[in-house]
Parts: C-alpha cells; structure tokens; sequence
C-alpha cells in the first residue's frame, strides 16, 4: 500500500492514547471503527467522525479483510482478554496491533497464539503520551513484516515524519519500549538529583531560569527538560506535588531484562529504586541501619 | 548598553572553544582583542579580523577602559596564573570572565580577590562544546550583576536566543555548569546502559534505525541522542573506539557538593562509577569478590 493512500483500520480502547489516536487518524483522511467498553467514549470520536462498535464482534463485522485492529487497553489483563476475543472472530490474515504497554513476552506469544489461527500480529512500542495527538507518536514496530506494509499508511499518520520504524521480530518493538521506558526513568532521575542539588545551595536559584537557560544550546536539553521548565514555570517549588513516584511495570522489566542479559544497568536500577524509596513511609532498612548505628556507635536515634 | 550595541572585549585562550567563540564574536560585529600563548592560534584569529595581543600587558594595553577579559583556559593552574597575572594589570572597574570549567569555589574566591583590587569578576559556566560556533554557547553567569549587565551585549552574541541568564552571585554560575556536567554524565549513561541491553538481545537491532526513531516524538529525545544517531551512522557498532571513558572533574565535583549537601545523587554517582570502571584493567574489587567467592564455596575463578 502505498504511504499516502487511506485505509480502514478499527481502534479498541479510547483512553487518553487511543482517543487521541483515533482523532490522529481521523484528521489523516483513514477510516476508523472504534470501540470502548464505556459507551460514552465511542459517542465522542463518533460525534469526530469515526465510526463507532458496541462490542469486539461489532468492529470485525464493521471491517473488511484482511481486518487491521489497534488494541490500546492497559497492558495485562485487559489486553489479554482482547486479544483472545479478537482470535475468536477475526479471519486468516487480519491482523491485530498491540499498541499498549505490554511485556515482549507477552507479545512474541500472543504473535505465535495468533499464528496458529492464521492471524498476524504486530507489536507497536508507542512512546509520545498526551503530546502524541499534537506531535505524532514515536513507534517502534515488531513482529509480521507484511503485516507492517500492510498498515503502513496508517502508522505514518500516527507518527511524526520518520517517526515510524520496522525494529524486527515479534517482541522488537515492545523490547524496544521496554528500554525506552528504563533510559527515560534514568534521565529523569538525572535531572532530578541535578534540580535538588541546585535547590540546596545558598545560590537561591530560580530553577524556571535555570531550565529555560539549559533548553537553549545546552548539551543536556531535550524534550523532558522543556518539559521540566514547564513545570516549574507552573510551580517553581512543586510545592503542589507529594514526593511520591509510582512506575509503571516498565522499568522492573528492563532490571529483569538487564540481569537475564548480564548487562550493568545502574543508572536505570537506581532511578527504579528510588522510586521504591519515594513511596516508603518508614524505611525498614533504614530502621535496621539506625538501630545498628545505636548498637554498636550508641549513636542517637530518633524515636518513631 | 543596549543588547544590540557593539563592544570591545579581550579573549584570553584561543583553543577549541576560545577560537570559536572569538569567530562568533566578530560575526556579531564585535572588537575582539585575542591573546594565546601560541602566536599561531592569535595568528588564525587576526586573518579573520581579531586584534591580535602578544601578552596579557598587552591585552590591557589594547582595550579600553571599563575593560572586559574573557579567560578560556583550562581550568586550575592555567586559569590561577592567567587570573593573578591580570588581577596585578586592570584598573579599577575593568571585568575579568573566567568562562572556563573552574570549580565554583575558586570562583567565588577569584571574585573576593580581584574585589579588593575593585575589579569585578564573572563566572561564566559555557556548554555547548564544538558545536557552540554554529548554535550557541549556553552561559550561566554569575558574579558581579553591573559586570553583568555591562558585557551583555557580547554574551547575547556568544548565546544562543535566550540562551544567556545571570543566575547569582559569584560562583552561582560555574556551580550551575558543574550540575549540568553531573546530569550529563548521568543522561550519558542512562542512554548507553539502553543501548548495551538492546545490543544484547536476540533481536539484531539497528541502532542507527533505533536512534533515528526516539529521536521523532519518542519522550527520550534529546541533543545527546542527535549526536548519539549521529554516531551510530559513522560507525554502527562502534568497534572505532575503546570502552574507556575520562572525567574532567566536573562529575567528581558533583558528589563532593551533593555530599556537602547531603543531597542523594544515585545516578550521577553511578555514571561517574561507571567510568572510574571503564579505565580499570584488573579492579582489585572484582579479584576480591573472586577470592572470597572460592574461599566460601570453593566456587570457580580464572587465574590472571
């Protein structure tokens, strides 16, 4: 298919991502069928131009073959289930695009579970969140080459020009997020020791300065520190946010995956782990270090 | 002076950096008084229309009064002895720039000695490297706010658009460079802890491919990953260059502050680690862990 034509293709999961998505694909002329289980989303992007399902049965009959469905529904659980519905009701040669956050695990099975139906399978790393709408998602493709021309018109309008690529097999493009995810973890870490650091001098520095300065020429600009000047011009202390960071599966998986692989990852495993830290209220260990320090030093401990 | 005026200004140093920044201020339509203890780097700036200094005497003797001399030489004795040297040459009012990567605390010293002689100092933290002729020197300044304001048209020039901020007193500005370098550090790390683990997988990746893509709408895109792509398209696997890693003492200073401060840097620490790492032969550290793993299990080791 050639890259400017328009194709048919259905999205399944309208939340942030996927209701952007579906308006991305919607402003570059393709088809979309779309489906939520919450009714009210599908309302939306109909009210937008798309065309809407009320169940997994309803997108197929709503397609042509061979059917493409983009499913864009938390990583586990719920794309599991979709999937194995989807299995049941699409035909030889449709194919099915795991968009969400899954574990390449998970992928490289779910492309040979599809297989044996006859079904091909791509794994879409997608990277770009809220800003993706705007400026394109960035997408790291795995998994059925032919599947990948097959939609390929359709992943172009998605991504930002040249933001689109063929990684390799089943499993290369939710891989190759997984490392995304776990280099971002410790870039942001990065930046944040920096900021606190800043933040402990008698220098006073007015960090919304400091970051618009850093964008401009800087070696350590990027699009998190644009992000970060954002921020800070929104609230220079942060004073709104508890200091408390949750994460979301992709960096333990990208510690796993560097342990399976021997390969050193500390930046990566400390940014994970003072996440951890984040979201202690009272450190065991930390206990365990006071206590020692009292044992042997009768060093001063604070009560709890 | 008007951020479009034109201004007289010494630059002491004319290697990688001072050269270029030399090149950029004559662009700018500047009078750029040039000195370097190699008569053949003065030489090259004077064919391109840089006045050109035998010593700092006549440095001095060139430019006139309130005088303005930017220092770019490496840092510590270099940078001790150029600063001495013009602190016993300038007249009251003059500006010495010690754009150069000093640590702060000479800085802050620098500016209380030459303040006796009622001369004013600037620290002037500069990143942007060799690429700093085409896009920009980012300059964190601080020091003396009316030395400041009076070589602002000169450092509007060097700077990229907004790509110049007085951050504080004495020190505030080479203090904010030596945090930038630490997150540097970091950020570099971060990225090439990514790449070894995609490099470790059975999926072949293509890091020209990889880095081409995260750097369209990917949340890791950044300068540094540029010149990542940049790299990885002129030798794809690197085998041009050994896995051996300098520090310049900024990264080094980084920890002394954020131990200072007790402030927790886990990622800048470890990416300094790392390269402490990268330079060692045979670690004794690992030939211990090695001695006591066969001491308590008899496990197997390799003989030197």
């Amino acid at each position: 298919m050639g890259l400017e034509e328009k194709m048919q293709i259905a999205l399944v999961g309208l939340g942030k991502m996927g209701g952007n998505m579906v308006r991305r694909l919607l402003r570059g002329g393709h088809e979309v069928v779309a489906y939520d289980r919450d009714p009210a989303a599908v309302a939306r992007v109909v009210s937008e131009g798309a065309t809407g399902a009320a169940s997994l049965a309803d997108v197929v009959a709503k397609l042509a073959g061979p059917r493409a469905v983009w499913v864009m529904v938390p990583a586990g659980k719920p794309t599991e289930s979709t999937i194995a519905e989807l299995a049941t009701l699409l035909a030889k040669d449709d194919i099915v695009i795991d968009g969400g956050n899954s574990n390449f695990r998970d992928s490289i099975r779910h492309a040979e579970t599809l297989a044996t139906k006859g079904l091909r399978f791509l794994d879409a790393g997608t990277s770009g969140g809220i800003w993706g709408l705007e400026v394109g998602y960035c997408l790291m493709i795995g998994g059925d080459r032919t599947a990948f021309e097959h939609v390929e018109p359709a992943l172009v309008t998605l991504a930002p020009p040249e933001g689109v690529a063929y990684l390799g097999k089943a499993g290369a493009g939710h891989f190759a997020k997984m490392v995304h995810n776990g280099i971002e973890y410790a870039m942001m870490q990065s930046y944040a020791e920096g900021f606190e650091l800043l933040k402990a001098t008698e220098f006073g520095y007015d960090l919304r300065a400091v970051t618009k300065l850093w964008n401009r020429g800087s070696v350590v600009r990027s699009w998190l520190l644009e992000l970060a000047e954002k921020a800070f011009v929104a609230d220079p202390e942060l004073t709104q946010l508890k200091a408390y960071v949750e994460d979301s599966g992709e960096g333990r998986w990208t510690i796993n995956e560097a342990i399976a692989h021997a390969v050193p990852v500390p930046t990566i495993a400390a940014s994970l782990f003072a996440r951890f830290t984040s979201r202690q209220d009272s450190s065991f260990a930390m206990r365990v270090v006071a206590a020692l320090r009292r044992e042997f030093g009768g060093h001063a401990v604070k009560g709890s």
